[in-house]
This record gives structure tokens, sequence and C-alpha cells, in this order.
């Protein structure tokens, strides 16, 4: 039966939904609704294709209260850079949350969940981040280095930047692009170290497979969000800090006990606590989070198709409001 | 990065796809590619939505050789006939497999899923029927029904078709449907112990969660095909029926020991046999499928992935030589 679909593209997408504090308050909407245990969320489909060093994850979530749900298709093909591509990409699908039929076709290649992700980095800021943040760092120097300072920068309006990378000349650039996009002061800080000494909050964005973030390099009043390791093979906290950490927060327990920097610290035989409380709880007021400006908190986000549902959702409207996109019958 | 898609509608992929032997060979070659064991096929990504009757299957398979690999998103939203919209809908989305770019939106409403689910039918009955089929049976009274003994009728040319369901006024509608289709007799049997006692052939299409078609029923020189449970409270068949066959054949089993009939017998204690053989290892000669015309056989359908990203691939090349569809830059 014939029934119209609307067909968003990125660049409508990107001009239509910017990292703001709507966005932010969107995601830790999803999170809250992930708190209450109505959310429908399934494990992620995840394809890796060894033959050309390729891999496909699928999230979707069903959020109560949402006339939509999305379901996210992420490729990544890693040797697509050698050809001039890039290495992710992928679409969101919209369906009516009531009968099932598609509504919107988010053709994004990604932007959505950039977005998404570093949004959800704000939301961990914004409730565990110390109260007082001057300094905030970052370490890696790719897309989601520039949006999740963007994003934390939100929720603590910080005015110095430290980023180190393992390459120091796109760290350079990437302190730049930060530097001129949020009119603050943004440097390279070649040592890791001092970069944490000098930080209340710390980003890691790396793809790392060994830690970058040494746990004794913690120190009081300081928040970290860790939102590289999506996959079982990452790690990019020193396992020790999880247990160091006076507070340790997962996005979905779950997912980091598979994917996330939970993973290393169980299967180091470190984490003998008891199971983490997730950010939708603490943002919610269920559990705990940061309790003195002196804790040390650690945020460990895996990324959940409750923020694609969310996201997607957020998008349509904005579009819609905007006259944005092309209506299909199909 | 801007790169063209193609959008595909039902209308189109209606026009350019339809239920002939290119189609069973097709999907007969993805189901030889799974008996090589190089498939990458992960587990369904199923989402049960109680609170609207819904349901979402998401499910996907990477066959080496094929240059793209489908996602197929089906929704099933149950409550959707009292407003007067269809139970099932859902696309197929198709990735390239070198660089995993989106290259094209299938926006069938489930009808490429209906033709990739006939042709799997007309493989198992090449593959596993007698040589000689007088009279065909098919109970339940759906599209399936329908398209099953089409697809049938394809490999082995009966002259006569019985149909059976539990709404008589139903089965003349589609046993009229099937005489004026494929140009032969066609009957209502309201007896399914007849149907079965007269057919060389039949074919369950039923959502059932009890079973329609006794063990008892079953005679020397028979073939069944079970396609209705592909959900683990399904059912169609008497678990006894399974290890009464001489041959019991799996599309996938370790999808079908979930959500086929084969569950139903394990969990009843029945099943004691090896672990049976696939659809592909019988179709490629590898596994032993009729070996006497009064075998009773029997072969389990729950659907897989690499149907989907055999009939996309298929449907995409046949309308880009029938120049249909229409490109977008995203």
């Amino acid at each position: 039966m014939a029934h119209d679909i609307m067909i968003l593209t990125e660049t409508e997408l990107r001009k239509a939904v910017r990292l703001d504090l709507d966005v932010v308050d969107v995601v830790e909407g999803a999170f809250k609704a992930l708190a209450t245990g109505d959310v429908i969320m399934p494990p992620i489909l995840s394809m890796a294709i060894p033959a050309v060093n390729g891999e496909v994850d699928v999230k979707t979530a069903y959020i109560p209260g949402f006339d939509g749900f999305a379901i996210k298709v992420s490729p990544g093909f890693f040797d697509n850079p050698k050809i001039g591509l890039p290495s992710l990409n992928g679409l969101m699908i919209l369906f009516s949350a009531t009968t099932g039929l598609v509504e919107a076709l988010l053709l994004d290649n990604g932007y959505l969940t950039d977005i998404r992700t570093a949004a959800a980095g704000a939301v961990a800021a914004r409730h565990l981040a110390p109260s007082q943040v001057e300094t905030a760092g970052v370490m890696g120097t790719g897309v989601q280095a520039r949006l999740q300072i963007e994003a934390a920068h939100l929720v603590r309006p910080f005015g110095r930047v430290l980023v180190w990378g393992r390459d120091l000349a796109k760290a350079e650039i990437c302190a730049h692009d930060i530097a001129s996009t949020l009119g603050i002061e943004a440097m390279v800080e070649a040592d890791p170290a001092r970069l944490l000494a000098e930080s209340q909050l710390v980003v890691t964005t790396t793809p790392s497979l060994q830690p970058i973030l040494k746990a004794e390099w913690l120190h009081p009043g300081l928040h970290i969000t860790a939102m590289g390791s999506d996959q079982s093979e990452k790690n990019e906290i020193d396992p020790k800090a999880l247990v160091t950490a006076t507070t340790y927060i997962c996005d979905r327990v779950s997912q980091c006990e598979r994917l996330g920097e939970l993973r290393s610290a169980v299967a180091a035989g470190l984490w003998q606590k008891a199971e983490p409380a997730e950010l939708g709880a603490v943002a919610s007021g269920l559990a705990a989070g940061r309790l003195s400006q002196a804790d040390i908190t650690i945020c460990d986000l895996t990324g959940t198709g409750a923020q694609d549902t969310a996201i997607a959702t957020f998008a349509r409207r904005l579009c819609a409001a905007a006259a944005a996109g092309t209506v299909m019958e199909v």
C-alpha cells in the first residue's frame, strides 16, 4: 500500500541539526528513558567482514512516548581512505512507532551519529564533571575530538583546551579548529600526563587498542569521558583507573562490559565492585554521580540505539519545521 | 562525501522482479554459498514491541563474490489491519561490499521478501520433492500460499492443487487465484488429512502456534515444505513428523532450532538424530536429500539474510537494466 516517506540528505541534516543544548537535552531524555526500564533496546547486530577490512553495526531502540523509532546502520570500511573515501558511513531509518511504516530515510553518512555521540559526552559532563572547569583536555584529534569539546563547552564553559594526539601535526590542526570554533585558547600538549594534571575534564576519543591514559595520572576533581572504545578489542583507559576512580558510570552496562572500558577491567580481574550505575540513572537522580568536587569520575560511552531514536526523531521534526527534504510516494 | 544512490519503489520492483526460474536460481545460489561456510550471516536482530503488538526483524549476510550486501528491516505491526494498513512492511538497503557505501534503497514494502521466500520453497521442491508431482497441497490462504504454489510449479509442473485453510471462504478465493494464475485445476480440500493423502508435495504457510499437520498423515513419496514458523512460538508441523520423515532439512540449523519446526521437536524431547543437513548442502550435493521416490522429506524454512542479499543484488541489476529508479545525490 503506497504511502509517503521523507528523504533527508546529509546536506539538509547538517543545515537543520546543530550541536546545541536542544540536542543535548534530547539525548539526555533518551538516557533518562533508558533508566526507567521501559525502553526496548536489543543487542547490537554486528557483522565483521575481514576480507574487506569492514564491519557493519545495526542499532535500534523503542522509547515509549516517542512517535518513531530509528534503525541505524553504520558500516565501517577501513581501507576506504586508500581510495579517498571516508571509513564511516551509514544512514538511519525512522519508523512510525504505531504502524511500523517507514516515515523517513535520514541519509546522513554518519553525521547524526557524530552529533548524538558528542551530545552524550555533554550529558556525562553536565552530571559528572566538577561544577567549575577551567581547562578541558582531549586525547585524539579526529571529528569526535572537536565535537566532544564543543559539546562539553555547552555545559561547562571552560576557557582553555589542551589537545594530545599521537600525531602532533594533527593535534595542532585540531587545537586550531577548536580555538576558532569556540573562540577560546586551545593548544597542543605533547605530554599526556601533563594534559591530565592541568585538566578538570578529559575526553578520550581514540580507537586505541592499548591504554593511553594511565591510572596514576588521575587526580582529585577530575572527570573523564571515555568514548573511544566501542568494540571488544579497544581499550583507552588503564583498567586500574576504573577502580581508582570514586565513581565509574556506563552509558549501558550490558554494552560496556562487552565493548567498553569495563570489559578490560573485568578481564584483568580488577573490577570487584558492584554493577556500575548507568548515565540515565545519574541524570534522573536515581543513582549517585559526583558527590564532592574532589571526586574522580569516569563515564564510559559505547553508543546506544536510544540515542539514535532520539536524534532521528528530533532531526525529522527540525527538518519538517524547516520544510527541508524530499517527499516520495513508495 | 556526496555520492549517488538509487531509490527503487515497490511499483518499480514489482515490474522488474518476477517470480521465475531466474529468481529461483539466484536464491539457490545464496543457499549454495551458505553451504560453503564462507558466508557471514549474524544472528537476526529482533525487537518485540508488545505495547503496540509489533515487532521488527533485521537480517543481513555477506556473500563472497556478490558485489553488494543487503540489510533488510521487516516491521510487523499486527494491529495495522484494524486501521486498513497491512501488518508487514519494510525495506532493504543495499551496500557496496567493497566500500560499505549505500548504493540502493529498495522500498519494497516486503515484496522482495515475498519473492525470495517463495523462491526458497522452489529450491526445496527442486531438490527434495519426488520427481513426479501430480497434486500439490497448500495449507494457509495468504500471499505465501499463492506464491509458494506458483514457485513450486516452476520446478514441479503439477496439474492439480488442493487448498486448505481455517476459513473456507478464503480458501475458495485462494484456489480460484491459483487456478487462474497457473491455468491448472485448484480446489478447496476441507479435510487436511485428505489433502495430505492426495498430495506428493505440501507447503504449510500459516502462522499457527499449534500443529496443523499430523505425523500420521505422512506417507511414502511425500515432500513437505514448512515455511510458516519464523518465530519461537510458532509450530505448524507435529513434532513427531520430523523424526518420522526419512529426511528433515533446515534452511539454517541455527535458526530452525530457535525459530522453526525443529525447536518444537527438540523441546518435546523427540529430536535425537544427528544435526540436520542444510538446504544449501543438499543443493550443492554435499548432503543427501531424497534418496528414493518413496522417501518422506521435510524442509524447514525460517528465512535467511543470504536470500535477502541475493534478491536485493539481483533486483538492483534488473532495475538498472530496465532503467528503473530514481538517482539521488546524498
